[in-house]
């Protein structure tokens, strides 16, 4: 199968690792932010984030996404969410009307002026309906390359022909329809997370309870979301939401941001730092977005995700702030 | 309110401090077990376990059972799954019509050789209904007696009763209906966190993929488990399942047990050593009894759980018996 992959930093160069092993022909395509890595790459280095070989893969620069989409009989979506506006503008003329399996996730703000998912978003992008299917679940991206086992749900209409290229070995793929669920579950657990972050930061090693507490909250309010959104409870209970906050709450960047935070940084400091470093998360925007996604859905009854908002976009105090929380289902 | 707690144990003393900060008249009673515990209690020292004076609360001996219990008002059942039975056999004739606020869960054989609830298999003991409530939830007792924020679930007709009395500052109470699900919860986490112990020994630190994938299996079969036995989703979903085994499985025996199965000690060899060291797991038991339940049930579809069976009561060889593991919701 002809398998082009849009977007080379982590995410994407390990999906194409592991679509190389299925014998796939692999088109990797960057974006001009992914020169750097693709630098090194050509230069017969292993990729930069990935720390593995990227040999038998096929490496497109950013003006070659018309070469690299000719052919493609499936797309692996792996651009990150600021980047999949701008790269659909470009691409859509020349993108075959195949399924696009994407590990994108979070909200954007639609042509009606509301917060939609970016899915939506990149068909109204686009002018026209796109075979999407959401690749959710508890998957770091290093591990997937190296061949950990790994528990993804593909979600959409196309998942079993996703399933049917990807899937094998260490990587089970669970089927789903509920892309609305799975999506919102990708972008929800980066917000939560670095709740989780905060409330590690704050009370330290030893208040066990005070942290699972904290994860069951985290976990009753991405339901809440994800019905309001259209999605389903058992997407929130399985792979999407459960699996992939555990993997995301245990440690990497989202928690890492949360955890300044909770040890007295001001979000804003912590950001602008991490942003000047490179390493600025996702949770700290998408933290904002979900709160917007409620405020717009009449969603009530988020107490964790208002108190997030509260110290990480307005400047409450964190102690304070998370003291005042009441937890409930 | 005169509070009676019986068992002085980890969770019993815990208990115990909470009632005493609501301005209780609190009565500890410790088993026959418990001797050495309050043997140091009474020469005036911290309870050992816990870590903490009891001063202020009213510490009575084993031969004392009927003293204790006169006049009691809310009995807080905090003995373990195997001292359960003979302390309710010592305990019912002087046992009041009150609600019994009870930490202990797990299977045990009831009357017509059928796995039960704990709950059930008391009742057949007393040989008359009895006013459980459960007490689900991530609560470590230490951090509870500490006061750190913890979520607790109180599941039974008498649920309200249980929580005007023991809630407040930093226990959080939810109230439940569901006294089948709770319970179960409790039960089933431990031996989902044994498996998740396994699973940390064999594959590593660098899996984080493999151990979210495990989590969220758990959840999965903790639900059916649930389902079979009565109980409603939502508690899985809640404190009680996804609560409870995140902290259980972040931590202490059950996962230390598990840990050291998965690194390649035959279970029966660690179940042996911890037992002699006075640590041995409920997660041990807690496999084998909802294994024996499931089969009782007819509930099909737990390849996780099946494994853990086989690994840890069956001699079946780790490494293999993991790798033959297909997940799946």
């Amino acid at each position: 199968m002809r398998i082009t992959v849009l977007g080379a930093g982590y995410m994407g160069s390990a999906m194409a690792t592991v679509a190389l092993k299925r014998r796939h022909d692999v088109r990797l395509w960057g974006t001009w932010l992914d020169d750097e890595l693709l630098d090194a790459v050509e230069r017969g280095g292993d990729h930069p984030r990935l720390r593995l070989p990227l040999d038998g893969i096929r490496i497109l620069r950013a003006p070659k996404l018309e070469e690299a989409l000719e052919g493609a009989e499936l797309v692996l979506h792996c651009v990150n969410s600021e980047g999949a506006v701008p790269v659909m503008k470009k691409a859509h003329a020349a993108l075959p009307d195949v399924p696009i399996l994407s590990v994108t996730k979070g909200f954007l703000e639609g042509r009606e002026g509301k917060m939609v998912r970016i899915d939506e978003a990149l068909a109204e992008t686009a002018g026209r309906a796109l075979r999407f299917v959401h690749a959710a679940g508890p998957a770091k991206a290093m591990e997937i390359a190296r061949g950990v086992l790994t528990w993804m749900v593909f979600a959409g209409p196309d998942a079993r022909v996703c399933a049917d290229a990807m899937a094998g070995d260490h990587l089970y793929v669970e089927l789903s329809d509920d892309l609305a669920g799975a999506e919102m579950c990708s972008a929800l657990k980066n917000a939560y997370a670095t709740g989780l972050g905060i409330w590690d930061g704050l009370v330290g090693k030893d208040a066990h309870n005070a942290r699972a507490a904290c994860f069951t909250q985290s976990i009753v309010e991405m339901r809440r979301l994800v019905l309001a959104g259209g999605g389903r409870e058992a997407t929130v209970v399985g792979a999407p939401g459960v699996g992939d906050l555990h993997v995301t709450a245990a440690g990497g960047r989202n928690r890492a941001f949360g955890e300044r935070i909770g040890k007295g940084e001001p979000a804003r400091e912590v950001a602008a730092k991490m942003l000047a470093a490179g390493e600025l998360t996702e949770g700290y925007a998408a933290i904002a977005s979900a709160w917007r996604f409620a405020r717009e859905h009449a969603v009530s009854d988020l107490p964790l995700l208002r108190t997030l908002n509260a110290i990480v976009w307005e400047d409450a105090p964190v102690g304070a702030t998370i003291a005042a929380l009441r937890l409930g289902s």
